[in-house]
């Protein structure tokens, strides 16, 4: 059966990309592999929008994001960390792992957090070190105004660290025109590369914190790692194919231009939540991200049965909910290598199996309000 | 200009494993995907030889080499580290991260660590917790008999953990019959696949350490991954494209036969070691690994010269020293996708560029010694 991927991560690979990691492997202390290094961390400052460094690590997004706590953080020290999915959670337990003294910002899940709410807090409390955030929250798919948030601990010593990791390339994301001082993203997203990369920008303000932080850290430990980037070099053995790999993807995204890239991800949103709404759906996000669209599943519909038989009938992989959010609702994604008939083929079989299981609109209505937004911009 | 790698990790991908890894991206939260990792905890347990748990991370050897340390011993607890080399000594700054009270165990470059010095600090000094050694360490192609050193600790508490990153799969390791609590090994070595895997068995004496410890970890934490194997999962998002091709070398280990597969790492060994010394060439290690061979580089030659010449006329990649063996030794590996004729090729263009360097020895005198061993054995 033809398979396709809708997930939040992984997300599809472009075949060119898939063949050009299945070249013979190179060895990662040779001229050849720093060529590859140096190309590699042009283009990520490109995408970062950044003049500072990008590290590259051989982890998953939560080695990247336990490495900015540790790295950013010592023990006892105070972090206010916005809770408003699994991953604004995974902060916190990442941060209490560490010793951190979290401050806890509670959002409703669906909801974005309000900038405001950050600014009081550190108003009121002192010596916040750190504030923790989500950019696109994945387990909601709600967007959070980072730049916003940029603005108020500008000023500060405050250090702000943005998840970003299912909305880099997906969503603007502008590292140093918003004073995000760390900013996290992994390989199997909008990067369209399998799993096993993640990438961290570092302003200079972070680094003066972390020359000053005393949390334990080897693998993850972002001096190595800055130390070894002057030489377009790695402290230990770089996943070699995927970094390849990047060198490609990075190089089709700046071909293609990061503009170009966030407007067809914004086209290819905005038709799947018009076409969610014709078909008498809810969206579930307050405020949703370009990066995927998490719905409602409505009533009398089981969300298991909803996700099974999509996978098993069309080959298409929607995301269910997570956590407290399980059987509530699901979620499909559009970052990435996606175009607009991906999105046209994901709401034909949504609406054929909302039809056999037995949910009242009318078959063609949701590919109708895709295909208006769809032809409406270029 | 075809290249030919003979460094000790990365080593050659076979082709059949690079194309399997450039299929279509599978989500890791599929009962697809379950089964992929079900069939791979079962070869790796046939690989490592043991009945406990392997769990793979997405990082470098030495994300594993760390969670060994993290996870096993808190802040103030003494550990043994056997350090007669790059990775001996990367363990003991692990350690030092963490707070922990490093008892070193100093042993010359290019020798074998004693069994008996081990006991000796294990009978002098009380409340050892662990005790950290390679079995082949990388850097000097010696290999450490942990046979000995498990005998020694069998009977105490103290966690016996072992670097089997250059040697699992080329050197023999029993780590049941053995006794070794933590065995350690990577990707890109004996594995035949890229670099961004790594393994790390644990004993139920390890176990009972883990779950009192009290050092930072979150991404490296065994507990998560030890949960999540019970349903074949995983804690944090896997590197979906890795552990496809893992699948396929532990199944082409498994077809050969771990005890095929290390007598041929020991004939290529024999025969590459035989090479040398018809060379008039002398080995570094005084006992040396089946993964890689060390050797001095002769008076007159400059190594640099020597490897250069190696990769830019004949395609051919060696390593060279590392740390303080820099410029005094050359290391050829020959573990993971080696044969007979990969041995034949790395003499030949040793023999072709000695001979332009001024080296005095009679051409083809290195292949007729490894002909020699090649055609003996089986």
């Amino acid at each position: 059966m033809k398979k396709r991927l809708f997930t939040p991560g992984p997300t599809p690979v472009p075949e060119d990309i898939l063949l050009e990691m299945s070249g013979p492997i190179i060895h990662h202390r040779t001229a050849e592999f720093r060529r590859i290094a140096e190309e590699v961390q042009d283009n990520l400052k490109y995408l970062f929008q950044t003049k500072n460094p990008v590290i590259t690590l051989a982890s998953s997004g939560t080695g990247a994001m336990e490495a900015a706590v540790s790295n950013i953080l010592s023990s006892g020290e105070k972090a206010v960390v916005v809770k408003g999915g699994k991953f604004g959670e995974r902060f916190a337990e990442i941060c209490s792992s560490y010793g951190v003294d979290v401050i806890p910002l509670d959002v409703e899940w669906g909801k974005a957090v309000k900038p405001a709410s950050i600014e009081e807090i550190l108003n009121k409390e002192k010596e916040i070190k750190a504030v923790f955030t989500t950019l696109c929250e994945t387990s909601t798919g709600v967007l959070n105004d980072v730049e916003a948030i940029g603005k108020i601990v500008e000023s500060s010593d405050t250090v702000l660290i943005v998840d970003a990791v299912s909305s880099l390339g997906a969503v603007p994301c502008q590292t140093d025109a918003w004073n995000l001082d760390v900013v996290i993203s992994g390989s199997q997203k909008a990067l369209m590369l399998p799993p096993g990369l993640s990438f961290i920008s570092v302003s200079k303000k972070a680094w003066r914190k972390i020359e000053n932080t005393n949390s334990s850290r080897y693998y993850l430990d972002l001096r190595k790692y800055h130390k070894s980037l002057e030489k377009s070099d790695f402290p230990f053995t770089p996943a070699v194919s995927l970094i390849v790999g990047l060198r490609k993807s990075l190089t089709q995204i700046r071909e293609e231009g990061i503009e170009n890239v966030l407007q067809r991800h914004k086209i290819l949103a905005a038709a799947t939540r018009a076409a969610i709404k014709a078909l008498g759906l809810e969206l579930f996000a307050e405020k949703p991200a370009d990066s995927l669209t998490a719905v409602k599943v409505p009533e009398g519909i089981d969300s298991q049965e909803l996700i099974k038989r999509l996978k098993e009938k069309y080959g298409v992989n929607f995301a269910g909910g997570q956590n407290e959010l399980k059987g509530k609702i699901f979620r499909i994604a559009h970052l990435g290598y996606f175009d607009k008939l991906d999105i046209i083929t994901a709401i034909a079989a949504l609406e054929m199996v909302l039809s056999e299981l037995g949910h009242k609109f009318e078959l063609g209505s949701g590919i109708k309000a895709a295909e208006r937004i769809l032809t409406q911009e270029s």
